[in-house]
């Protein structure tokens, strides 16, 4: 009998290679964050469905995988609404559960409070390559921080954290939704239509000019509106940090103060930061043309981008009203999400393993096997793998079995005349190990 | 309006000083594991709910979460059975995946496999205080070792690993399932009754041997039977390594010679590491009247306990035949499985942070704020938590607060005369910290 042992649809089994690859991406970037003072928290997997469902998380509250309550009787009864049926989910992303989570511990939170989390989503979206339906993410977050402190900090430990996995050359996009509604606004473009508007816009990338002019006609759009956004947005992408104040109130003269403030000091955050930036360049643009899906954002968007990726490899922005769901009344707040599976997907490629083999022959008794094993750990010291393998099969083929499986030195181990033979240090496959000898 | 923010009912959200003592534990664990070769691996928190419910898990199939299947219509069908509605369910434990992982796997991973499992479980059990719906599992297996090669290592890997995190002063006890199969036959108990047996000898440390005797009876088990069972588990209990092979094989004639060979050599070994232990005294014993729930042991089971511990610490035994279930044939198997929340709970207590604070007055302009404490990281080197603070309210209530929050050291930030001035670093509290100075 043929028995299926596949992981559930659109899940999969991480390999001890897979996993080392994620474990030294995740010790690398929380060491970053846990230097600018981000402490890691966790909330459970489960949240109740009114939670899940209260429309913050867009389209993905269409892709949850609800729990069935407990204690249900085994037939439904006739009539019954699915819903009914069910009382919690597992979390599609780690920002719903942050809010919950700031509304019920607040008050034993530092202010402002600086979030790392780490952990598991779901969501049950069609499988298709690179894509599953259990992910990890890994969001920043500094709840409590009214200036763009908040929004500066972010965007540097974020850097230096894709920096420390090797992951440079890349770049910076920073807008502003409180810039886009003023744009929008004097270009004639009515409030309530001006999501729909830049949801267009922001396919420039992809569709270019053409493309996002001819899907806004499409979509109603007056031409002269679109021509008039067009100009102002052409006319202030990657303005530099010195004269975008300037460019910017000259462009949309609307546009409150603290805007213009808040984005030249951003700017100019970044600018000092790329100057002190001692690994490859660092590039940051102003790029009116980035919207971020989200609809609970109200300030400050940005997003980092790589050539080698498709998707960005981390996006977010300030969410000022979105605490205040969950606690009342509104505390200021600015997040960071970092694409970590896709993070994972372009660094991976197999860990070096160093590893000593003790290949123990088969007739050396258990205790004595694992004696020799332990002195040998003592030697090797706290860093190095030891590991205790019985001798199995022609010799030559377990020696090429232990180099392609990562060990690097071999001691054998044997019995003669009943004493227990400690062999010499051996190296494996070329001398790439740290040595006992 | 007040809003309900409290976590799923069972279920708790984990803050920053707990989330460090859990990390502490767990890299300190991972540590050793990883040492003796045990390699980490993942796998989804969903899995089929056939598999689910397979029998193996006991108990615990009872307290399943179980999900929805997708595209179901809104309204239930008249007469549907609730099971219909579900095809997953969140796992209950990690020995459920880690046999359909080796099943899925086996052809990519070494032999024997050594597998370190981290991962949440889910049970809808009756919350309690100290126990969860949602909790960490910690599991160590060997995957393709026959010999007791496999015991005495998962012992000692996992004696290291508590006293890694400071759990010393335990004891490790042994028995063997084919042993107590053996005795009970030799008394007289019928194979088919001697689960219940052993399950009531399993509670001698709660009810004494009274106690024993008393529910045996009500069970309808022969006094003479119980009688004789009673004088051969009594005389066998704490006889030590050197006798043990003697004492078994006069009180139970019947023992396979292998049975009595592998005792005696898992005895010999834990002889031998409790003599070369160099943290407080190692103790072992056999203990006949260990039993270990679960019904798909095969060989030994052993359980280490700790004085300051209601519950084990960790427990486990030899599975040669579940490994099969999903394989097709069957391969030795052999497992450990720490109890990670109670470990943690005795553990508990704030761990120390160590950080400065960059406290910047109100008037200084944000890119310098980050530019100041991007140099004071530089200085202060890796290890160090480098975390910008903004001046609010009376300056003597701020440094309370900054002290209260683990800051052990201070730099103060202020414009004068147009120009950015940074303070002498002071220390907070005492002089804990590590000190820039």
């Amino acid at each position: 009998m043929k028995i299926d042992n596949t992981p559930a649809r659109g899940m999969r089994d991480l390999l001890p290679a897979d996993v080392a690859v994620r474990d030294h991406v995740l010790e690398s970037i929380s060491a970053v964050y846990r230097r600018f003072g981000y402490q890691r928290i966790e909330t459970p997997a489960l949240e109740h469905i009114d939670r899940l469902t209260s429309g913050q998380g867009g389209d993905n509250e269409k892709l949850i995988f609800e729990v069935l309550r407990r204690g249900l009787p085994p037939e439904v009864p006739p009539g019954t609404p699915l819903h009914d049926l069910v009382d919690l989910g597992l979390r599609y992303d780690l920002t719903v559960p942050l809010t919950r989570f700031y509304g019920n511990n607040h008050a034993s939170l530092p202010m402002p409070f600086r979030s790392l989390q780490v952990g598991l989503a779901w969501r049950a979206d069609r499988p298709q390559r690179g894509r599953y339906r259990q992910f990890y993410q890994c969001d920043i977050d500094m709840i409590g921080e009214p200036s763009v402190l908040a929004e500066a900090e972010l965007i540097e430990a974020t850097t230096e954290a894709l920096a420390a996995i090797g992951l440079t050359g890349i770049t910076v996009r920073v807008s502003d939704r409180r810039f886009l509604a003023a744009l929008a606004s004097e270009c004639g473009v009515p409030a309530d239509r001006q999501d729909a508007f830049f949801i267009t816009v922001d396919k420039l990338d992809k569709i270019g000019w053409d493309g996002v002019q001819a899907e806004l006609a499409e979509l109603g759009f007056d031409r002269a509106q679109v021509a008039a956004a067009e100009e102002k947005i052409r006319g202030l992408i990657g303005v530099p940090a010195g004269t975008l104040a300037d460019a910017l109130s000259r462009s949309v003269p609307t546009l409150p103060a603290e805007v213009i403030q808040d984005l030249s000091a951003t700017a100019a955050s970044l600018d000092q930061l790329a100057k002190s930036w001692t690994h490859e360049p660092l590039d940051w643009q102003f790029d009116p043309t980035l919207v971020r899906g989200m609809g609970y954002y109200t300030g400050q968007v940005f997003e980092i981008i790589h050539p080698d990726m498709s998707r960005s490899v981390a996006g977010g922005g300030r969410y000022d009203k979105l605490i205040g769901r969950s606690l009342g009344h509104d505390v200021p707040a600015c997040g960071f999400s970092l694409g970590f599976e896709p993070i994972v997907d372009l660094l991976s490629g197999e860990r070096p393993r160093d590893a000593l083999a003790v290949l123990v022959e088969g007739d050396v008794p258990v205790p004595d096997a694992v004696a020799v094993a332990r002195e040998l750990r003592e030697l090797a010291g706290p860093g190095r793998v030891v590991e205790t393998v019985r001798r199995s099969g022609k010799f030559g083929a377990q020696l090429k079995r232990l180099e392609a499986a990562g060990f690097t030195e071999l001691v054998l181990v044997r019995s003669e005349d009943g004493a227990i033979v400690r062999g010499e240090p051996r190296a494996l496959g070329g001398d790439r190990g740290g040595g006992l000898s």
